[in-house]
């Protein structure tokens, strides 16, 4: 519906015409119950049309009960549209509230120093004059610089800062990185699970594939093949660098995960492997921080990184200017360093926690093997019913469940115990027993 | 270059592998002068070689002059990189510091109150519970109901808090809109001067075009038209949604500056005049706050809302959750009313400054009009050298300058008063004057 309040000179085809907007909007909920009407001064002013005229349709509305009038007050909308059935109804049923999650990727509470990070946040917002600007587009450069120490010393990785571009997410940087590359054409990821990937490429009119080394771009995690965190052997790295180059596929190495698996086993980065050529790395810091933090990296191989420098001025920083300042001298002081190990170091022991609970809960009837990165298990256990409908009865008990796969009779869970409290283990694991 | 180095046996062409992958680093600088190697032990590890492999390949890049060895410490780049022309030369002649900005649309230092935004930053900090997990993808629930009330408040746009998407600058927020419309295949924008808006667009494959309203997406700035500040009238507001309507474009209306229209001239917005329908409304607080808090908001007519809503869990939300809760009360404590309000008086007086100093600098000899936002103005000045080559040449001296139009003998230049301290209004001018 378009209004045009200047069509006519018809002054009571006019006051109607402000009649059916507001009813329209009151009865859609766009204004809901108890919302105040505009004044009728704003409303005439911002209609470009007499206050008579508005007063006329305000007092229709009211005589209609789709307003009322409180005394020195204005206008409200009723609840008329209440007594109605709501036109837009994609609201789902309300669901309890998670009580234990065994799906969250989030990190563990206990584990990251929220006064040592707000200590770094204040610092970075005493910088007055540098948060009054626009921050650069491909990110901080002292931020750069140490991203790139950090990557040398920690993944062999050596770049200049100049081939680092940050970004708010994993997301952000796709959106610089896929129209560089669009002539691939496709893309293979090695999971179907990977949404946010997929999506980014499909918008820009890639074919998304799965597991699929014949394609134009190839997507890796490396430290996380699968949900349940396979890692990439070095030979099977070394095979795909030699097929890729062979091809001229670009392989996007996203070292999610990396650092919890790094210390136990050491991995080589794809991009060392391939002295930076034909590989772009991803760093992120969400399972090393706090989620929140959207704080992302990526290290663009030369012949890319000239053609993004080209239109670097075309794309905005997405990432906080201010998160960037903070994380930088947190790094530069050591914090990430020894936030990595405190992580690793409770994780290992969570996950005996859980080993040794679910053992006590289920006995002999389940099978369980931890995954690569030491977060999350595989818990193989008998289960008469259908997995989608022991993942909906388990989440409307408050209990969120992964399921990895299905077989007659049984059914492998991913079970997570990052972000769980070590003491909701044991009152987890007996719902979820007493749902099978 | 793909290092294969497990191909062969023959150590002594792994390590010449070694020692030409090294090398390369070396003298394209992405190792740069200075840096410490990894430990023989690290690269042993990483590259799965032995020790004495890498210990031989080091030993010759000593010998040829890569690198140093330091006693205790390790071994180090040289400069030998230095003293051949550098390979990558995408490096621009340094320029000296701006000195005097009138093209920055930074805010006024003096008008931003830090310490209250530290205040509710810290507050937001404190919220632990909340940083430990994910934002949602939409946008925080909170923030979204309070901008609801803020755009019903200020812009009579009436709204669902359901159909507010939250994202990192207006770019993000286009990533997300593009793909939703991409069967519009065409967008039209006031002026070429937008380049991160029409980058996105083009990146989708959209054909880019100038104020050509038959375009499947009309993308307007009502409140800022021209980069001099034009506002569109109301008549040509209702012809547009007219013309819109019944050629089913879709209309952005990104509210750029509006706020600082708005008390002078109050123009309804585009999104409510047309009831809400076929109109996307986009609000962003860079110009407000600070440029470097990456917060802006879309809101979707319903059917595109419905849209979203079917892929919302594809993306991401890429704005700072912390900042975003900042933000939420900061609003609902009336601080970015107040701060609107503070910005608009300070940006009045000085454009007054500004104008009294341009009339004592250049005296009879130039004409100047103030743009409508109240913080541009149009300077004229006669001029016998080419636009480029005076910006050029101010640039030279740490003035920065736009050119809005160039006539024989004469130059129309844009001078933004907001980011430049009042004090520097009068040396900025009489540099320029010395320029012309």
């Amino acid at each position: 519906m378009v209004l045009s309040f200047h069509d006519s000179d018809n002054k009571e085809r006019l006051y109607l015409q402000v009649y059916h907007y507001y009813r329209e909007l009151i009865m859609s909920r766009r204004l809901p119950p108890g919302s105040r009407m505009p004044s009728l001064r704003t409303c005439a002013r911002d209609l470009h049309l007499s206050r008579t005229t508005i007063e006329s349709a305000y007092l229709q509305l009211a005589a209609d009960g789709y307003i009322i009038s409180r005394a020195q007050s204005g206008y409200y909308v009723t609840d008329i549209a209440e007594q109605e059935p709501a036109p837009r109804q994609n609201k789902k049923p309300a669901l309890p509230p998670v009580r234990y999650n065994f799906v969250s990727s989030g990190v563990d509470r206990e584990s990251f120093r929220f006064d040592l990070w707000q200590r770094y946040l204040k610092s970075a917002l005493r910088q007055n004059e540098r948060l009054l600007s626009y921050g650069e587009p491909q990110g901080e450069a002292d931020f750069r610089q140490v991203l790139s120490e950090y990557v040398r010393e920690r993944r062999n990785v050596t770049c200049s800062p100049d081939d680092i571009v940050i970004g708010a997410g994993v997301q952000s940087l796709l959106h610089i990185l896929c129209p560089l590359v669009r002539d691939k054409k496709t893309v293979s990821f090695p999971t179907s699970s990977f949404i946010q990937g997929s999506t980014v490429f499909s918008d820009y009119g890639f074919e998304v594939r799965y597991r699929n080394k014949d394609s134009g771009v190839i997507y890796v995690s490396p430290a996380h093949m699968t949900k349940w965190g396979e890692i990439m052997p070095v030979s099977r790295r070394l095979e795909l660098l030699r097929y890729a180059g062979e091809h001229q596929s670009l392989i996007i190495e996203d070292d999610f995960e990396n650092d919890f698996v790094y210390l136990q086993k050491p991995t080589p980065s794809l991009f060392s492997l391939a002295g930076g050529h034909g590989v772009v790395y991803i760093g992120s810091f969400s399972r090393l921080l706090l989620p929140s933090i959207r704080i992302s990296f990526m290290i663009l191989p030369p012949e890319l990184s000239a053609a993004y420098q080209a239109k670097a001025a075309c794309y905005n920083q997405t990432a906080s200017k201010a998160e960037q300042i903070a994380l930088c001298q947190f790094i530069r002081d050591g914090h990430l360093a020894a936030q990595t190990r405190r992580l690793k170091r409770l994780y290992s022991v969570k996950m005996k926690q859980l080993l040794a609970e679910i053992q006590d809960v289920f006995g002999k009837s389940c099978r369980m093997q931890v995954g690569a990165a030491g977060t999350a298990l595989a818990l193989t256990v008998s289960c008469s019913t259908e997995g989608e409908s022991l993942k909906k009865r388990a989440r409307a008990k408050g209990l969120r469940l992964e399921i990895l796969e299905e077989k007659t009779g049984e059914i492998i869970l991913l079970l997570s115990c990052s972000a769980m409290p070590a003491e909701d283990f044991r009152p987890a694991c007996e719902l979820l027993k007493s749902l099978l």
